[in-house]
């Protein structure tokens, strides 16, 4: 079974690696967020393709969901040092990535070839393409001024009170190659429980991701990142309420209508299940809590179960 | 007395750092080859500047010479895994320099900028100038064919054979600001004993660098950085051979005739004082092996007590 998955950073992880080990290598495609991707000490820093390799490659540091395991921080240090204000985390062996990246991308290469070099070099079996090989940078109209996304994040705790997110450079952004293939020749594509507006909502705006999404809803799961009212990980519940949206899992319903089939909530979130079905949705109940390693592959095999039902309903 | 002292990497640091501990701080500037700059993973590497900032420092690894002590290799591995082959050394610590610099060269400073906020930042008092802040490079014409230095002195360990040396953009090169000035002002100018064809060769080879020397050669004094037919540090003597000059004390002083007024050798070169002579110099014999730090301040001091001679050498 072909699955597609597309994934931000922590909690899009957790759920690609349930997959990874519910699915044969090669099964899996997974379509990451690139909007968060910046630009520091001249290096071509990608968190979120990180994040995921990371993850994949059973490297990433377990305490924080980013960063390498046990890695090391005497750049950043001597940086300070030289009068840098260290306020990304920068690993000695994370580092080494966003050199290499840096180096294709400046050779003349583009983040497809980085990303999918830098996963072959972790053995990460999953394919790992970005959103697009264009630029398209997240930026947020906040009440302390313009911030990029990893300012906000970040550096400014996300404690700005966000008003606008933008997607710079989306217009010109065309889905990085493989990406409409890997749509649409799924079995199931998977919008994980990552931040809708600022994780998966980038991949949705570039064009023709959203269309594509749409014309096989039927074969489309989204799991909700809200859970009892509140993000598992990051400002999701917070950003969706400063938006105007409802910070629940029907608030993030409502935000993916029409772009998938099937809603995915946790027990905690079952009454919620009438209005969500009102939206169109095939609602499924379940733990989506994703604590250990059982819970990931459990809930990555939950999802699994439902594409063949899915199929049956294009038909 | 105001000292301005020509240097490229090891040798011409260890003299530096007697001078530093001679003079009173800021009476000290020191002009330094960038001929073996190298652009490696994007970022923009001189080692020569390095070599000296971190021994004024107090840095610099005692084993080698170069690179910091105590540094760790992390990025430099990771870089390996991901399928480069690691043959120039880049501590962490170091490389946290590099990445300094070519965020400051890529915003639009000057290499004259980057190696001054370096030298600040690690509390370095003397004054630290590239040889210029244009792009030279020194390239050998060698029997493995065309390399960059630093492909030549590290990745193939000085083994090829040297037929020719050209520093590339040599003719659009300008003294860096204050190089001219320095030199100007100095009640005396050293050519330290570095390597003359690679580490001072380039610096001399700036245009209205020569000139400036030869106009004043009577307070200029160049240390041979020959002993006994062999170079202290580094191929001098191999790659003089190739190049078809003495692998001498007076090899080296035919090199330098009519830039410097002084020229230094070891007693083991006593023997060929007749012959430097003969060349117009004043000979000074001495000890200029520098192995402790003691070594290195007493020929610091001895090349100062030299100054008030050729000043009035010059009435």
């Amino acid at each position: 079974m072909r699955v597609t998955a597309l994934a931000g950073g922590v909690g899009g992880s957790k759920l690609l690696l349930g997959l990874a080990r519910a699915l044969p290598p090669g099964d899996l495609t997974a379509v990451v967020n690139t909007g968060d991707d910046i630009e520091l000490h001249g290096l071509w820093i990608s968190p979120d393709l990180d994040i995921v390799t990371y993850t994949l490659a059973g490297a990433v540091n377990p305490q924080t969901g980013w960063g390498i395991q046990g890695d090391t921080f005497r750049v950043l240090d001597s940086l300070e040092r030289l009068g840098h204000e260290p306020w990304f985390h920068l690993g000695d062996v994370d580092l080494a990535t966003h050199l290499h990246r840096t180096g294709m991308l400046r050779s003349g290469a583009t983040l497809s070839q980085a990303a999918d070099s830098i996963r072959r070099a972790l053995d990460v079996a999953v394919r790992i393409l970005p959103m697009s090989d264009q630029k398209v940078r997240t930026m947020l109209a906040t009440d302390r001024g313009r911030l990029h996304l990893q300012e906000y994040l970040v550096r400014e705790r996300t404690e700005p009170v966000v008003r606008e997110i933008a997607f710079e450079g989306i217009e010109a952004a065309r889905p990085a190659p493989g990406v409409l293939e890997a749509i649409d020749a799924a079995d199931l594509v998977i919008l994980g429980p990552s931040n809708p507006l600022i994780s998966i909502g980038p991949i949705l705006a570039v064009p023709g991701l959203s269309e594509a999404l749409r014309s096989r809803a039927d074969r489309v799961i989204a799991v909700s990142p809200i859970v009892g009212g509140r993000s598992l990980k990051g400002p999701s519940d917070k950003m969706l309420a400063q938006m105007g949206r409802e910070a629940s899992a029907l608030g993030v319903a409502k935000f993916y209508a029409g772009l998938a089939g099937t809603y995915v909530i946790d027990n905690a979130d079952a009454a919620q299940r009438p209005a969500i079905e009102a939206l169109g949705y095939r609602v499924v109940v379940t733990r989506t809590v994703m604590t250990t390693l059982e819970d990931k592959e459990r809930l990555a095999r939950e999802l699994l179960a439902l594409a063949p039902v899915a199929r049956d309903a294009r038909a």
